[in-house]
């Protein structure tokens, strides 16, 4: 029989080879006319001047990590094997891997943006085939980067002579790395998008009374250009750390229920799923189509994201018994492959509820946002009250879901169980990631034909699109922080299996004390990002002001603005606001782990995995909520645009802003990076005496 | 020597006897014309009608509550004595001492609201003392009644021949009893109070455009029952739970600590230290004055606040030295009498220094305030954004300070410690209710002085008593939120002390979830609490809205309003909107006890400390940071009244009200009930065998 990892490969190279085909069916596509070209270019080199300014921040930062894990981590607890070396070579991997991933997604999103435009002049249909396509390339290709780069550091270590456990403890350092490089995406790409937005609808529709993606506006490219950093760049980069991190954390716990003497299929089985899956989303793919002209296309989304859920679930029953042993045991407990198969479906069925229940709270076809905008007729403080509460609410069936997905996964298969659980709600991670990207390519596509004049029914077709990508990110959103919750309580769960800890007494209070330390951090880590985008937005204010000051005839469109000035000014303070978060990302598993030791530090992470899950889905969601009942006003109810309520909503909107696009996902880094970095702190913590 | 219980005795008799006199000096004073005196009517009739009306339904709930005590815990883990019935005696004996606290706490402020007015003719100093020596009024008698409670039935249960643990067992239903009725005071209260205000100004303020405090608006009398609702009766069950909770906690903890053969003085310990507070308190009294018309008076209430500290800290020296053995044992520790000691100074003093950095974050003196007043430049959403972040913000430090005075308290005399820290915290609680109940006396007073038309240097006068009012109140507010997070760690203790409970292992992921299933209760709480502000204020705008079109001359001056009406229907609503939140509270414990057993109600309890401490700080802080940045662009700041700034300002003071007086304040008691109602349930878990 052939080696599973020839199989896992095989999978891996026909995805790209899919994604390949995709970008160059887009490529070839209809890009528009001249006006249409130019606008697109625009933010094509936004987008690119941005990561180029990123990338080369995210170059000096990967060498100082690399080189701090190199001196740090070496702790010689394998003899032969220098642990710091190689767990540095897995994190320049990891980040790397990352990075090249997030630049395929900005890429072919920032091609297909405009085609999508041009194929809409068509139809929906049409229009929907380019942007769901294009979203398909990231998809694919992220999954497959993570699964090939993660398998292929296993075999090299194994060819290496490394035992199961050195391998896996060395390999943490992929996920560190795309983990890491997620704070720039989601931390600095949040900041960054909305900054650009902030502050171009502050002078542009405030101050000036100018529409809303007007050529005219100094930083409407900047804002064009974020919604590819955050939603495409950031999202990608959060969701490679999920699966990265995910399968690092199953696979740890795995080389100590499977042992030195377990089948290489047993022990790959994490990466195996997630290979399941990009088969079962390759079909979905297929089977993806828009009517012609259809009114709404949320249904062949949803049908893409149910579709590959059941699939995944029908090829999980019969490959979990072919690939782990029939019983194994972890922590003196016996567990069933079955078990593991549960383990598996609870994590996925529940991904698929939490991005239901996130739609019902932030869709206005229910009534959490119907009452929202209705608050509006009071004005804007009731609107923000109505906003917050629902987002509290919206908070209670994922959390209970998660916690509820945790426990069954535990319950039958242990600490093993909660990281397959997360693997399974990552399995369908290639078409919620095409989704994602949808999403902006359908925003930008709308935003193209409204700067370039193109005829109503055409920017009409771009709003169908677009609304149904309203939803998906929400669904996205929900399925980021669900799979991120899951995610971190994996490596939670690989943390204490690794550092050999079998209690953490919650009733020793330096415990608790750990455990409100860590609920704290989600707080202040949000009052920072909100911050952030506040002082980002008031530069792009400033230099917006000037424009429209200094340039000759801006306003009668006449004179050309500095579209690249407004970039850079986005680009420059969100890299500089995203390093006092980072800081406290990085350091406080560092410094709590050095000082208190492993316990309290496990208690540290589980504070902030209790209180980011709730915080960052309220925020999400009030955000979204926000954000569509300005939509719905907008479609003519309660009095329409201009009116009071309308004043009202966009209020609550811009409230919503930062909620939902930079502190809410920052909240995912936040208790995956903390997580990830403890899990590799490990070695270095079991040779260093805890000062308290 | 005399027994310890008789000199207890005598200072809690000595402190009712001040009250007392002071109860007479402020009724024989001047109650100033009859214009004053006839508003000061309706406010106290207002005030008695809320009372009446809740009072009826606290009967009910009392005798329904008590009988299901009597009836589900007599479970004869001590032959011979009916454990229901006794905790079913100690939980009505505690709530109606809780009662009649709330009761004399609202006679005495709205008759020296009143005559705080009529001082302010003459000067700040004799405004300040009639405000001052009211609160003080509320401050000793219960704190006295909360130790003389305690005592007594500790002293009774003794006398029919319980032992020291089945004693203190039953008593813990006196603390349930009056936590029980703060869930009336503070959640029905707080909906009360920000309905009759929200609901006063959205059509007095917004759709009539007549002042605040304007006699013609039928929902003013309503309103400023509602700050003696909230402020006063809602305070202070609030904190005689936090008293009469930690106490009960410290005494099951020392049951086991000092056992069966401990000195008398040694289990009574933790009341001696309240007494020691009273008698620290009562020396402080003496020495507040204000200066004949001083700029402002916020000197010498802080002075009252750090001298009593100072007072209590040098007395504890002396007296656990000869209370406490020099060494006791528990949980197979030994700890020193002078761990204790530090365990009851850390608490001392992080309660003053939270309440400084509560302070700090929401005085207008300081940066986050005016920081957040600028925001208001680029309108309501920057300025709500600002304000939520300086909220999130100053959580930093007391959760820091708390989760620090646990550990130390922890170290030095295990969970006993924890428990200890905060009595030491509440040995301020005399001044610190006087402090309290002084800012809505001269709120109060200050409206008395507006509605009668007095002179404009008597209104300046009374608001610099008010300004000093809003400072200590923040004070106040960050006091509370820090003794009930100090409390619920208490009782958190004392529950698993109680159950015999060695180890809450976070590795055993159904502890995990509970955790998760804590921290999402403060959110869906204070979502609960939110909205029911928004109802209860739609049912008084329309009352308004309908008296002023439907009785003539209304707004001319000549018809009179219907005060009564708006009272009643801010009652009944509020009292309507509280019992699906009270519910969550109470059957959380029990089902979440029943199902899942001890350890993993101890993950809820924990998990709803971790996240409701953080958000009930910030949620308060943020409403204060609103507040009191329209006070300072009211000021003349920025633009001043009417301004484009002012009026944002106004929208972030609307969000803020229910977060700083319905929903910050309830966690208070979300988080100490569910802790109680837990410890109470103990014999009842210790004999059902969960079901999961």
């Amino acid at each position: 029989m052939i080696g599973i990892q020839y199989i896992i490969y095989v999978t891996c190279f026909l995805a790209l080879l899919i994604a390949l085909i995709n970008y160059f069916i887009i490529k070839r596509m209809d890009a528009g006319n001249a006006k249409m070209q130019e606008i697109s270019k625009y933010i094509a080199e936004g987008a690119r001047s941005f990561l180029k300014a990123e990338y080369k921040i995210m170059a000096i930062f990967i060498v100082i990590i690399a080189v701090l894990i190199f001196f740090f981590l070496d702790v010689k607890s394998t003899p032969n094997v220098n642990e710091g070396l190689f767990t540095a070579i897995s994190f320049v991997i990891g980040a790397v891997a990352s990075i090249i991933s997030g630049a395929i997604g900005m890429f072919v999103a920032t091609m297909a943006n405009v085609r999508t435009t041009a194929a809409s002049r068509k139809s929906i249909a049409d229009g929907f085939g380019v942007a769901f396509r294009g979203g398909s390339v990231l998809g694919l290709s992220l999954v497959s980067f993570a699964v090939m780069g993660i398998l292929t550091l296993y075999l090299v270590y194994g060819a290496l002579g490394f035992d199961v456990k050195t391998t896996v403890e060395v390999l943490t350092g992929f996920a560190l790395g795309g983990s890491m490089m997620a704070l720039f995406g989601r931390v600095g790409g949040g900041i960054y998008t909305k900054a650009a937005d902030v502050g171009a609808d502050l002078v542009g529709k405030v101050e000036k009374g100018i529409p809303e993606d007007d050529p005219r506006n100094p930083a409407v490219i900047a804002d064009n250009v974020g919604d590819n950093v955050g939603d495409i760049a950031g999202m990608g980069s959060d969701l490679f750390g999920s699966i990265a991190e995910s399968t690092c954390a199953a696979l740890v716990i795995g080389a100590v229920a499977f042992g030195m003497t377990g089948s290489l299929k047993a022990i790959l089985f994490p990466v195996i799923v997630s290979a399941i899956g990009i088969l079962a989303s390759i079909i979905m793919l297929f089977f993806v189509r828009a009517k012609k002209d259809a009114k709404n296309v949320e249904w062949p989304i949803k049908l893409a994201l149910i579709g590959s859920t059941v699939l995944m679930a029908i090829a999980l029953i019969f490959v979990t018994k072919w690939a782990l042993p029939a019983s194994f045991s972890l922590n003196d407990v016996t567990y069933t492959a079955n078990g593991v198969l549960y383990a598996l479906l609870s994590g996925l069925v529940s991904g698929l509820l939490i991005g239901l229940v996130t739609e019902y709270y932030t869709s206005s076809t229910y009534n959490p946002v119907k009452k929202t905008a209705d608050a509006s007729k009071t004005g804007p403080a009731t609107l923000i009250i109505q906003g917050l509460s629902v987002g509290y609410e919206s908070a209670v069936i994922p959390v209970i879901l998660l916690a509820a997905t945790a426990v069954i996964a535990f319950k039958f298969a242990g600490l093993y169980g909660v990281a397959m659980s997360a693997i399974g709600m990552l399995g369908t991670l290639v078409i919620a990631l095409t989704i994602d990207v949808y999403g902006p390519i359908s925003d930008n596509a709308g935003g193209i034909a409204e700067m370039s004049g193109l005829e109503k029914n055409v920017r009409k077709r771009t709003d169908v699109l677009d609304a149904a990508g309203n939803t998906t990110a929400a669904i996205g959103k929900g399925f980021a922080i669900g799979s991120a919750a899951l995610t971190a309580l994996a490596l939670f769960s690989a943390f204490v299996t690794a550092a050999g800890v079998k209690t953490v007494n919650l009733l020793d209070v330096k415990v608790i004390g750990g455990l409100m330390f860590g609920g704290m951090l989600p707080f202040i880590f949000s009052a920072l990002t909100m911050k952030s985008v506040g002082k980002a937005a008031q530069g792009i204010v400033m230099e917006v002001r000037r424009q429209f000051k200094e340039i000759k005839g801006l306003m009668s469109g006449k004179g050309k603005p500095d579209y690249d000035k407004c970039i850079a000014i986005s680009t420059k303070s969100a890299l500089r606001e995203m390093i006092l978060p980072g800081v406290i990302i990085i350091f406080t598993p560092v410094v709590v782990g050095l000082l208190f030791g492993v316990e309290v530090l496990a208690g540290v992470l589980a504070g902030s995995v209790v209180a980011g899950v709730v915080l960052a889905i309220s925020m999400a969601n009030s955000g979204g909520v926000w954000d569509n009942a300005k939509k719905y006003i907008e479609a003519g109810n309660l009095g329409g645009k201009g009116s009071d309520c309308h004043k009202a909503a966009v209020v609550g909107d811009t409230v919503g802003d930062p909620f939902k696009d930079t502190s809410g996902p920052s909240l995912n880094i936040l208790i995956k990076l903390m997580a990830i970095t403890s899990l590799v702190l490990v070695p270095l913590l079991l040779v260093v005496k805890p000062l308290f």
